[in-house]
């Protein structure tokens, strides 16, 4: 587990975009805050643990999350579409995330653009991912996920 | 070109999002400004007028455009593969905006979830996208897209 964390700390390049009109200095507590919350949910998710996965999101019915065209809502259908589709380690496989970009919205508002990859047996799946997140009494949560996953044919192609 | 907008208009449903945690009214203003902005996007797309449809986007070359799993980076680079893609009328059909979801973030940044779709001669593409927008001196702006496209797949069983 320690060696996932080690190269999941190396794989993720952080990049902090400031807005040059209405230019809001990013907060480093920020940064770190939210860079720690995504090393969680890979750690977690490296632990065959959906349910700590999932503590990164917001724990409401008004949790969107957007993947291949369809909007999923609420904390409790997110959780149990996970469990249904990742119910072996195997499907789990390994979570890397990489190329994150946080951007500051406002002192408890920020978004995320970052890549995801599945290292699997048989296939290797990623994509892209946009996040909205809130700073809420607890920290920062996910209140929004849009993921896109790149088209298995164009990951064919790649990997040649 | 007014029916066209007044079936935008009427396609349209909004939806305005308040987080129960950390609360914030969200103002009148916000969702007509944001509203009336994406209604003159797909208002210029349906005369085929693509920088017209640029407008409201960041004129940036920060601004960050994802689709299909890749991303765009700067206004004009989007510009150019827009025009790449939709060279013709008939590639560019109708564009429709449905199912809008507005949620502000603070006084100068909102989120919007909503559905698009290309109404054409022989085809129908469409699916999700979640905008991040920044309110600038010169008015609200996306300076974040992220489209998904349903799959052809799923579009078929749901025409048949």
């Amino acid at each position: 587990m320690r060696e996932t964390v080690q190269l999941l700390m190396l794989g993720i390049g952080l990049t902090c975009m400031a807005l040059p009109s209405q230019a809001q200095t990013p907060h480093s507590s920020t940064l770190t805050d939210i860079s720690t919350l995504l090393h969680s949910q890979a750690d977690a998710w490296n632990n065959g643990n959906i349910e700590g996965y999932m503590e990164g999101y917001w724990k409401s019915d008004s949790l969107i999350f957007t993947s291949g065209a369809t909007v999923q809502r609420g904390w409790n259908a997110t959780l149990r579409k996970y469990k249904t589709s990742y119910d072996t380690r195997e499907k789990m496989g390994k979570l890397e995330f990489s190329d994150l970009e946080i951007s500051e919205l406002s002192d408890s508002s920020a978004w995320v653009l970052g890549r995801w990859k599945l290292l699997r047996a048989h296939d290797a799946p990623g994509g892209v991912f946009s996040l909205i997140l809130r700073k809420f009494s607890g920290g920062w949560k996910i209140v929004h996920d849009h993921t896109s996953a790149t088209p298995a044919a164009d990951l064919r192609s790649k990997q040649q």
